[in-house]
């Protein structure tokens, strides 16, 4: 069952949800396992078709779920979320398998797009086919991936915009920096 | 003349100055020409020796810059900046070749690192040299650079840490979202 405010976004619209530099969550399902790791290092990377790019060290399990289903979601995670963003961006399910559980993960599907688990109280989620590029995804570690469709918690992201501003501050996303240091999304600009 | 407060950054912390996901100027020289230009999309992409990526544009002029001298620097532009970020984002010095004198960009020059120009006013700065992926170039508009020197203003990155918190908001780097708006790094979570 999604959460409630589990709101499309245009795909047009949908490099919007990564252009202020958020910390990502990264998950995947093959073969009937589940995976989800942290990732500062996710980017848009073009507007339409809308892709990104994310860096998925050799070492981890979720890589070798994307690498076998072809498919990730990057979510973003609210301000509630900094210590389980860190919990699963430290422990890996190849020494820990539980540790989507031990950490207090909730997963959920998005209608139509099954074969990819997503990640309850996020800001927003965005389901992603991997483009296939074995020299970066083997020399960098870096992976691009289409975006195929987008949601957003409608309290924060509504009509093409965020909205952190007007909404509570536990709504807010997470930019993480080092040693469990991370800052919230502050105060909006507008030029 | 480098401005006061800039102060170099080791190379194995150089991450630290993008994982919060800022916005950034990308700027370059080559023939005696400068320019510079806005980019959301750029990321860090490994630690030691560090590598980030950045989207550049074909239509722009600064990306003829960086393909010829195979190098550029990014830099964060903070809060008092906001106006300058999208103006230099959005016009070109194809079309418009007094830009940068137009939109009030004042460069210098880092001690041992003169062919790549440096923008004032900024909190960290990072000089890369291009690894050539010439794929990722064309189909992408993906470039990759290692970084080789690194500095912040040293009132607001010290020790390995940013110190937001600590420091006047002008100091606060941006984080663009689109038409004109961007949110200025916000709160400290520490988990």
């Amino acid at each position: 069952m999604h959460p409630n405010h589990f709101t499309p976004v245009p795909l047009d619209k949908a490099y919007r949800l990564l252009n202020h530099g958020p910390t990502v969550l990264v998950s995947a399902r093959h073969g009937g396992v589940d995976n989800v790791m942290s990732a500062a290092w996710a980017c848009a990377l073009d507007f339409a078709p809308p892709k990104v790019t994310v860096v998925l060290d050799k070492a981890t399990r979720t890589r070798e779920l994307v690498e076998a289903s072809g498919h990730f979601a990057l979510q973003l995670p609210t301000v509630p979320m900094a210590a389980m963003t860190v919990a699963i961006g430290t422990d890996s399910a190849k020494t820990l398998p539980d540790k989507l559980q031990r950490h207090g993960v909730e997963l959920f599907e998005a209608p139509g797009h099954r074969s990819t688990p997503l990640v309850q109280g996020c800001a927003a989620w965005l389901v992603c086919r991997v483009i296939p590029e074995p020299h970066n995804q083997q020399a960098y570690d870096l992976f691009i991936g289409e975006v195929v469709a987008a949601w957003a918690d409608d309290r924060v992201f509504r009509n093409g915009h965020w909205e952190f501003d007007t909404t509570p501050d536990h709504l807010r996303t997470l930019h993480y920096v080092a040693g469990g240091q991370f800052y919230a999304t502050g105060q909006s600009i507008k030029v």
